[in-house]
């Protein structure tokens, strides 16, 4: 399947989707593969996967935290270590638990090989840290699959079309998932991770938030933007764009999870108007004057800054970017000679909701809930699905309380 | 240069090596990477070596204990890890030296780019764990030389003609770093280690042991198979085959090492009759009846067991072999039906020199000196340029303290 930006170009749905081949792509975090015993359980999950008569593509992140370290190692030998060598070191991890897998399999009588991004035929551009993948070769996932063997890639890398090794950016196991899951044509593609789904809040902020039972392709895209941890955002949008549909559930429990799923989908199709309210304080707000728009985030795309929230009412812009981000967002804007200053201790919380598009008075209840508790909104953006606050970073765990609650989405609440 | 079976075949002097192109291989071991400022000091050499003109090849292990980690995990994963599998784990190693060594460089204002065994041209063979180089694709090195990088090749591993990695065995790195000297024709393959060279017996027995500026192919064979772990057979044979001059030398200091040479190289034509005198207790004795020699090294040949010593004499066949294959020995010897039993507590020492082909009395000086120290020989074996005597274990230090004694090796004895 040669296309050229396959992970750029939306895909219509049932383009790319071929009719059920009772394939399944089960990605595991480097949570789910941190020891050995972890690795062995989660050889057991897709050995039970393959004897359900199921074929098993497994994707694996590196154990705990082996990327990190190779990081670490590669800044201890230079302040600003070369990206193609960067990627060639970081790139190691995932083979790693992907080997050990394939012998945990192999052990227990199942046919299995371990593929590198490379072998796995993931192709990407040339973009070293951040490459974006353009085509997906299957041809050797195939052969492997034909046989009944279990797959294992290794997740968030790729060959680039100059023969380098490249790497996807952070989280990028679940966007090599997602991945294979299109060119495979699978039925489903499972993210396992140490939470057993998406949440209608923090549970450590909210004792009494739900496990979701489905979302819809974009509500996911908004919390995932808004600060829910659990899919990357990029991962998400391609599965949309593709029509994959996802299954976030835990490695540690047999559970249903959370499904991730098209809006015209039974799973989504009655449920809540709002699905959650999300919450981040990782994201630095700027106040920008003296550039117009166009130079401004050209400079910032260009400088690999994430760029999240944007709102421009007169000659001032602003903007919110991630906090790991802040020293790229301060040389940009020194470069531009843009007249600048930083909002400081705000952060975000955003209200979610799918069913939001045809039911007025969402917004005027969150800001009557967030009046009558004292809370003033400093910044408000929205989408057709979302409302999104920034408020004093002190807020920000009391907004997202009475929130949840003015939305009735706790598990004492009925469901509407 | 598409040979077949590069490795295993003998090519004429003068057949591949081409010449002089004033390139230059060094190869660091793991100790020599083992951490951080370990890979600085490499980069360091690199990068003076480079910079004297060199076209410069550097190929490097895993740092420091790797390797064995890995192969750690993989029995705690499997007692008996797919060999396809532990190819794919053990040869990640040294993608990370080689990555960070790059990075260093790059910091330091050079070009240099780090490829695996399969990117760099390194093609094996499809026996993996033990895998053979076949030929040696230079383009991606030579374009890179070509344009003054330094080039860090990852040792130890290879691609086979199948597509599946493949690693080279214990001491795989000295392998390739032959093997690339011989296909670009390089001056000379340095071979960088923790000790500055090859010495008349090991030092920490023999304190007054001298560094031999020079010994020939053949010595450095005997001396390596009877016991001196400075560098791996296979490749001195490698080299031999391929008349490349091996230069082995200190990572940790500035000073000559010891050369490994053709006989007719001045460097050794005047030289003592005997070179040195190598010792190993890490062997079992094995003295077996009722199978003959053909099937028996042709099971154990399967088997993987690395025979050193063959004798027999009559009906009994004695053979030594490796301790850490003691059990595929057992297991073979078992499958044959063979009756054995091992020779418990036997160590060897070896008297190497190429000298001795045309020195009679070199033997009686041997058996004369283990007679007066009251040490019995078990087994005797011969080459040309080798007497290798079985003796107790308890007896291996005295008899190597003896005979290096006899034969005035030492640093305070006249040279001869």
């Amino acid at each position: 399947m040669p296309l050229a930006e396959f992970e750029a170009l939306p895909v219509v749905a049932g383009d790319v989707v071929t009719a059920p081949t009772g394939a399944v792509v089960m990605k595991f975090g480097g949570t789910s593969v941190a020891d050995v015993e972890r690795i062995k359980a989660v050889a057991e999950r897709l050995s039970r996967a393959r004897e359900a008569g199921a074929r098993v593509v497994g994707v694996l992140s590196a154990m705990g935290s082996t990327t990190d370290d190779l990081l670490d190692l590669a800044h201890e030998v230079s302040p600003t270590p070369h990206e193609r060598e960067l990627d060639m070191l970081a790139s190691v991890g995932e083979r790693v638990s992907c080997a050990l897998a394939a012998m945990a399999l192999i052990d227990r009588g199942h046919d299995a090989i371990s593929l590198t991004g490379s072998q796995a035929g993931i192709v990407t551009d040339t973009t070293h840290g951040r490459a974006k993948i353009v085509e997906v070769r299957t041809r050797r996932i195939h052969d492997a699959l034909d046989r009944a063997a279990i797959v294992l890639v290794a997740g968030f890398q790729g060959v680039s079309t100059a023969s380098e090794v490249t790497t996807l950016g952070r989280g990028g196991s679940d966007t090599t998932a997602v991945a294979l899951a299109t060119a495979l044509g699978a039925d489903v593609c499972e993210i396992y991770t140490d939470v057993d789904g998406v949440y209608t809040a923090d549970p450590r902020i909210v004792p009494a938030a739900r496990k979701l039972p489905a979302v819809t392709y974009d509500e996911m895209l908004e919390l995932a933007s808004s600060g829910a941890r659990v899919l990357q955002l990029r991962s998400v949008e391609f599965a949309r764009n593709h029509s994959v549909p996802l299954h976030v559930r835990s490695s540690f429990s047999v559970g249903e999870g959370t499904w991730v799923v098209a809006e015209e989908d039974d799973r989504v199709l009655e449920r809540a108007i709002i699905s959650g309210v999300a919450h981040t304080t990782d994201e630095t707000v700027y106040r920008v004057r003296g550039v117009s728009a166009a130079p401004l985030f050209a400079a910032l795309a260009d400088a690999r800054v994430n760029v999240d929230t944007i709102v421009q009412t007169g000659d001032e812009i602003v903007l919110s970017a991630s906090a790991e981000d802040h020293s790229a967002t301060v040389r940009t804007l020194d470069q531009l000679d843009a007249r600048w200053s930083v909002d400081a201790e705000l952060g975000k919380v955003s209200v979610v909701g799918a069913g939001m598009k045809s039911h007025p008075g969402v917004a005027a209840t969150a800001f009557g809930t967030l009046e009558a508790h004292g809370i003033e909104p400093v910044i408000v953006t929205t989408s057709p699905i979302k409302i999104a606050v920034h408020v004093r970073r002190d807020d920000v765990e009391r907004a997202v309380r009475a929130l949840h609650d003015a939305y009735g989405l706790g598990a004492g609440d009925a469901l509407r």
